[in-house]
């Protein structure tokens, strides 16, 4: 097929998509140029009030919920502000791919009425907008996961979770943009574009679920379901069942406070999910794991694969020694059979082969996104000893692992404290490993980021010290430290093709006959940033932590993701307090 | 290689076997004819004392642990006590593979002076004697699953469970005889021979756990652990990690008293097995359900493959009506997606094309077993694409059946009652479809069988109502209760290949170089019961009802059963008191 047709469908679909948003609710005309962080323009423009800039900006899940319940805010309202915000960030990061802005709101009303009707809520999520990856299907939705071919083609049912959270009062009000085939690591295809990082546009905003953060970034939504891999009543883009003879996928959610982890994952767990979708365990909340009275702490702080760049060896070690300072005691956790997940993870990511995204993909004559084209072929899938070899190391390393749960006297690690990635949010198209992260989506373990403070001007100083490069993932991220090499060149060519395969909505503008002018985002001379081979790239970014606990366990990583969060905002107010105070003595 | 080669090592084996059980403890001559039910011959031998007969008899686990908690009685006694009346067991049935009898009543002392020097026992498990399936690993212990080139190899670790279960003070004593491959619903294999009913010699032990139901039958052991399919730390003579692919198994228990379930389960659950077993789901026992106050039943009274035989029919109606008349409501269930689960299950054992346990057979140029023969062929083993498409059907149809667990007015279910199998325990090597059984093992949904009763000569009159032959399968269990067809001739060839095939060691004798005289069993001109196609083989047997509850839910599932069995008790006390008082009145 021509590469036209894929480039017509994206169209058709942007122009609907842009007509799914009140006019007033434009930026029109964007700033030019726009800044790197894009966030304040949501207050400097007048789309939402003042009201509603507070709701969006001052709440939590949690705190909304109670100021619907006591009648002090309307889900209308509440659901109206967020959608407001939703179009702005999606001008400004590109991060929707559906928008149900309109029935959205009118369910918010029909929710207001029944309260007031009924004197009851539904819940804690009667009421509240939230957002979904666009992997989640819902009826008379597209689930295109950013695949041309796969637009057009509504969902004829909804995906479980998405029936659990109307039957809860909660409002999906839009799907958000992922990466193509789910598998890149940048929020970015054919079919919407990529995905923005509104704090900081150099840098990616991620993925596969980009869009998700990159709303909640903006405070477009309070609570977003991401996923890793696919999972029931999902559009994974894959070979149907494939999950089941490799990795299974599993939601996941962002917030904007841990505590509404807590709340949303108990009114799930309240709703009885497995009578819903057989692929969710059973279990209570308050029936998964629980961190001890006094915790003890693992803290993992390398793969084996890559050495943490300074900054994010910095950030794992201030959490750490905060923890410590709180009273708790942290223990250093060896895992050797932690490295090995790299390539098992790898192994299994490509059982099938990628024959099945590939071929929807060419059913358009749509290309591979410059980050794939770099890594993503064609191969024979595994025959049925292949896959029978893969899970015997599988359940060899999962038993190995066990032991990283018990430090060498024998007493139980709560959770673990480890990095999330090998360095900071990295610029466009550059992350690359992901197996500080991927290690438990094979070993199925919960895990969480924290979020813990930005990076800072003395971060980017520090050199990594003169160890021995432990391979070519390791010699790769390094670069990422070094300025000299830090285009190489074996990402030029692909990011020049880029310039002629995508675009970017909020860049371009339409040509006399409505086709998107290509817009390159990111090149150098234009953005005005050529001092785009240093490391203030990393400005404006935050450094995160990753905390994890055994399978099954989800409110043992909650309680343990919440007690870290307090020591570490106690910790930020007092490193906060003591600068101030030296300000206010110098 | 030679067919010799298996026999020589079933020889040695069987050799290594005798030499394990003390010359006092043998049955010298065997009785000559041998009853049909060989139970009562424990008492009639004296190498049980008068208590040790009442030990093996009188009590469950739940009473021999408070005996021995309160020092009534001691762990070595006990097990002392079930390794003389295993022993017997084996010399009449044919149930063990491994003996452990002098290395578990020295442990059983240990753990005695160990209580006497603590003051404390390890938990209700101390000091108990629990027999294992084969398939489970004990160090320095064959696990040899029945197949002769396995043997000789002795496990280098234990399986978890193995550990916990010391760990508990628990005491192993002996491994069970199985069926060839695991695959068979006999347990019958070349290297140990045959397992036999204790109750009724024709009719089948069932398998593969087979030993270890024959074993308890003649109280040779209070609790033992079997399995449906295999397990991490067992021996599953199958393609390493192919579980992974297709259906996983799990240990199962199988007891003296319903409650005993409870017992061993909790102390199970209460040494956190997850810690040890990756594969072992995170739960304490009081997270894993419950029944509610007023519990629903559901009946499933036909799989839409097989109509039952009229005494399982008979005898799911007498416990449906029981339980109503206990004041309980049960409602019939509509699952038209069971029916889908027959062919389900036989395309995923089949995925492997069994080419991994007929290479393992060949090496010592072991035959199939007659049924077996009759069943098994080399196949290709699947592709990616047919496992995926396998994997897809199975997720619509476990979505499917979720519908199960509601009546139509939208009640909970909170447990299901069906049959075990279409018919009573059938004749040796005639067990045909297990899909009653197979459907839950596909589900992942644990389930029970509840002993009702015994057969009685009126259950053999009734005749199958006319009604539509559903296919092949419905008209081989048809067979089953039409005389005139009882052994078709489908089975006559088998039949008598088996005679030169196997073994049985209670009938073998050895000949001058020490090989076992292969003694064909149950040849019906020999065995005296030249009436063995009339329906009367069933007597002596027990006619069951399986209990069903959703996925994860073992404790809801252990409620269940201990309510219907409380009921049943109750139910059949009444009528041995009505026929009691008629007899009386007359």
């Amino acid at each position: 097929m021509s590469s036209q047709t894929y480039h017509a469908i994206a169209h058709r679909k942007f122009k609907s998509l842009q007509s799914l948003i009140p006019k007033s609710w434009l930026l029109d005309p964007l700033p030019d140029p726009l800044p790197l962080d894009v966030r304040s323009l949501v207050s400097k423009s007048t789309v939402l009030t003042p009201d509603e800039l507070s709701i969006t900006s001052s709440y939590d899940v949690t705190s909304l919920s109670q100021l619907i319940h006591s009648r002090a805010l309307t889900s209308e309202a509440v659901t109206t502000a967020f959608c407001k915000r939703a179009a702005i960030a999606q001008q400004l990061t590109n991060c929707l791919s559906e928008i149900l802005f309109l029935p959205a709101i009118e369910q918010a009303h029909a929710l207001d009425a029944e309260y007031k009707h009924t004197g009851k809520t539904r819940g804690p999520l009667h009421g509240i907008p939230i957002s979904l990856k666009d992997t989640f299907n819902i009826k008379g939705y597209d689930s295109s996961i950013g695949i041309a071919s796969l637009a057009g083609n509504p969902a004829k049912e909804n995906a479980a979770l998405v029936d659990i959270l109307l039957e809860q009062g909660a409002v999906p009000f839009c799907k958000t943009n992922v990466s193509q085939t789910l598998m890149a690591l940048d929020s970015h295809n054919h079919l919407f574009g990529r995905v923005l990082n509104p704090r900081n546009r150099r840098v990616t905003a991620g993925g596969s679920s980009g869009g998700e953060g990159a709303l909640i970034a903006m405070r477009g939504s309070v609570l977003g379901i991401g996923t890793d891999i696919g999972g029931l009543g999902q559009e994974i883009g894959q070979l149907p069942g494939i999950d089941k003879l490799g990795l299974q996928g599993s939601a996941g959610l962002m917030t904007t406070s841990v505590r509404d982890c807590e709340l949303f994952l108990k009114a799930i767990a309240d709703a009885n999910p497995w009578e819903k979708d057989p692929n969710v365990a059973f279990g209570s909340w308050e029936g998964q794991g629980e961190i001890g009275k006094k915790p003890l702490f693992g803290v993992l702080r390398a793969d084996g694969i890559t050495t943490p760049l300074p900054p994010v060896a910095k950030v794992l070690n201030e959490t750490v020694e905060a923890v410590r300072n709180a009273g708790f005691e942290v223990v250093e956790i060896n895992a050797p059979a932690f490295k090995k997940y790299h390539s098992l993870a790898n192994s299994f990511f490509g059982i099938e082969g990628n024959n099945f995204p590939l071929d929807i993909l060419e059913r358009t004559g749509e290309p591979l996104i410059p980050w794939l084209n770099a890594r993503l072929r064609r191969k024979k899938h595994a025959d049925l000893i292949q896959l029978s070899e893969l899970h015997v190391t599988k359940s060899a390393l999962e038993k190995e692992m066990l032991q990283i749960w018990r430090d060498e006297n024998g007493r139980m690690i709560d959770a673990l404290i480890c990095p999330v990635a090998p360095h900071p949010v990295p610029e466009i198209d550059r992350w690359n490993g992901v197996g500080y992260t991927s290690a438990f989506v094979v070993l199925d373990y919960p895990a969480g980021t924290l979020p813990v403070r930005d990076i800072s001007n003395g971060d980017l100083k520090d050199e990594l010290p003169e160890s021995e490069v432990l391979g070519g993932w390791d010699l790769r991220n390094r670069d990422l430290c070094k300025p000299s090499t830090f285009i190489p060149s074996v990402f030029r060519p692909s990011y020049h093709s880029y310039m002629f395969q995508t675009f970017v909505y909020p860049f371009s503008s339409m040509d006399a006959v409505g086709n998107p002018i290509l817009q390159v985002y990111a090149d150098p001379s234009e953005t005005g940033h050529p001092d785009i081979n240093d490391r203030k790239i990393y400005l404006n970014t935050k450094l995160s932590v990753q905390v994890v606990a055994p399978r099954l366990q989800e409110r043992r990583l909650y309680q343990a993701m919440a007690l870290i969060d307090e020591i570490l905002r106690g910790a930020n107010s007092e490193i906060r307090a003591r600068i101030q105070s030296r300000s206010t003595v110098a």
